[in-house]
């Protein structure tokens, strides 16, 4: 008997999208049904074209979603068009209509927070409706600041504290990344454009309280600081070469407290130049885990990685909007 | 509305029963409701007077399970009396048929091989007919060599090859642990008694072959080594003075192959006096995935840990026999 092959469609078509995309050709049990993207150079080309596969996959980008959905059968949608859920809003209520699952590289839709809570509650309810699974993963967040610590605390009989570094050397990271780290920019404007949240990465307090609602630490009080790292040197990437007092990137961390105590402390340094990039996790417990990544889990690759490894454990999962720590964990297959 | 407690049986009250017993009565959604243990020592006592926690808990430590199933109503067996399927099976038998889920340190049920793959079926057809979930656990095997690279694998594009290696120093660990590793022998009798299986580590197989299946490593050859590590200098632990020449425990390593390729090595170092005790993971893959625990994970706290951790996840896992790889990872809970 064969087995019936897993369709996809890819939502969104930049790096992130693109290199999921590609991945995707490499699996035997998936097949490419269809991809969206907005973007006119891409919109009517077929994707193999695009993705520079040197055949045709006869999948050509659509911008119109709503037909693609009517025209194809789908099982799960590979969506990276976007980190704000009230941008993606709709087109993840299209998408769930339509019967779909959604594997989203959305920062915020890994546990939504706040204003966000309202939209993900709406869009939980309609998923339950239409009996499909809704995710947000990734690599940060989704696994080395937030998936990764919970798991470990598996070996833990109490856990006291919970610190997470993470250590990106911006340069060797795509385009979009390095500008929304504000690398190349005057301290000042760095500031102001923080201040109007068109800086910076998105999903460090999303990953804050999902740890610490998995471990039932609930926090009384959340920090959260924002800094520009400045090159000290001048560093050159692909894209900018910075003269020293440049901004080379973000320092953002996260503190969450519990009862006066600091109980989960997440730190995030990217920057053009970083020495000795690498992810620690830190679980002061009983035992204590002192882990450590050398070079830190690559990130653009690895995003891709997650999201396709993700498509067997969201297409198992009780319908609804999920978290990274309630489905069974992925891996990579064949 | 107050959450209904889950209801515990503790079987097995060898070092690591007793800490778990230990563990489980400092977690508010617990309630242990029976203890079982075949010693003499311990028969008719109360579980809270054999664990020195000054208070008694209601709980006789009975050898007549069949009649504490019958007695009281239970939710999960804690299972820790045994490390060989054959051996255990009939215990086993008897708990699934009083409709309880399992949990237990059983080396071999992490993922049952050769001869113990068909007295496996049978347990996993009789869960599934009474409706319980069994799961075979621990730290090693079940965390770390196995459970813990399967979920690095998530940001894997693609995996060659896989590499664990686990240093104990078993100064530090149970006088069982310390006698199964051949502390204190003379080389000649250690060399007979592996022969035997009389010692050394039971589950390394089991470990490399649980990730070979996850990450879809077909093997056509496995090589498994186990050799004595002799003492180069006096070393002493609470219960062993060696000198030098005699055995100070173990270096046990399985290596699979496929298609002519080394793709899984799993190294285990458990020996009184090991230097530099660690855990590392090395994937070789897009991305590496470079991983060490400085001091590693300490095992008998931590099997512990890991039993209790994974109440949750195996109450809501679907009825049979399962793995540590296919259950929605434990996590502290407080």
């Amino acid at each position: 008997m064969k087995r019936k092959k897993i369709r996809i469609i890819h939502y969104g078509l930049g790096p992130i999208g693109m290199e999921t995309a590609r991945l995707a050709q490499t699996k035997s049990n998936l097949k490419t049904v269809g991809a969206v993207d907005i973007s006119p150079d891409l919109v009517g080309k077929d994707l193999g074209t695009i993705l520079g596969l040197g055949r045709r996959l006869g999948v050509v980008v659509t911008d119109n979603p709503q037909r693609l959905f009517g025209e194809v059968e789908a099982d799960v949608v590979l969506h990276t068009a976007g980190s704000r859920i009230q941008k993606i809003f709709d087109q993840l209520v299209e998408i769930i209509e339509a019967g779909i699952n959604i594997i989203s590289s959305s920062e915020e839709l890994l546990f939504p927070l706040k204003e966000n809570a309202r939209l993900a509650a709406r869009l939980h309810n309609l998923a339950v409706e239409n009996k499909v699974t809704v995710l947000g993963t990734g690599v940060n967040p989704g696994f080395v600041m937030d998936a990764l610590p919970v798991f470990l605390t598996a070996v833990c009989q109490d856990v006291r504290t919970v610190t997470v570094r993470r250590v990106v050397d911006a340069t060797t990271r795509r385009y979009p990344l390095q500008k929304k780290i504000g690398a190349g920019m005057d301290p000042r404007d760095f500031h102001e454009q923080i201040a109007r949240h068109e800086l910076g990465h998105v999903g460090l307090r999303e990953s804050l309280y999902l740890v610490a609602g998995r471990l039932g630490m609930e926090l009384d009080d959340v920090m959260e600081t924002i800094e520009p790292v400045l090159a000290d040197k001048p560093v050159k990437s692909s894209y900018f070469s910075l003269t020293p007092g440049e901004v080379a990137g973000i320092k953002h961390i996260v503190k969450g407290n519990r009862q006066g105590e600091r109980v989960i402390t997440l730190e995030l340094y990217m920057y053009l130049g970083a020495e000795d990039p690498h992810d620690a996790v830190c679980i002061c417990g009983t035992p204590n885990i002192n882990l450590r990544i050398e070079g830190g889990v690559a990130g653009d690759q690895a995003t891709a990685a997650v999201l396709v490894n993700s498509i067997a454990a969201v297409m198992a999962a009780p319908p609804g909007l999920t978290t990274v720590t309630e489905i069974t964990p992925p891996h990579y297959f064949r």
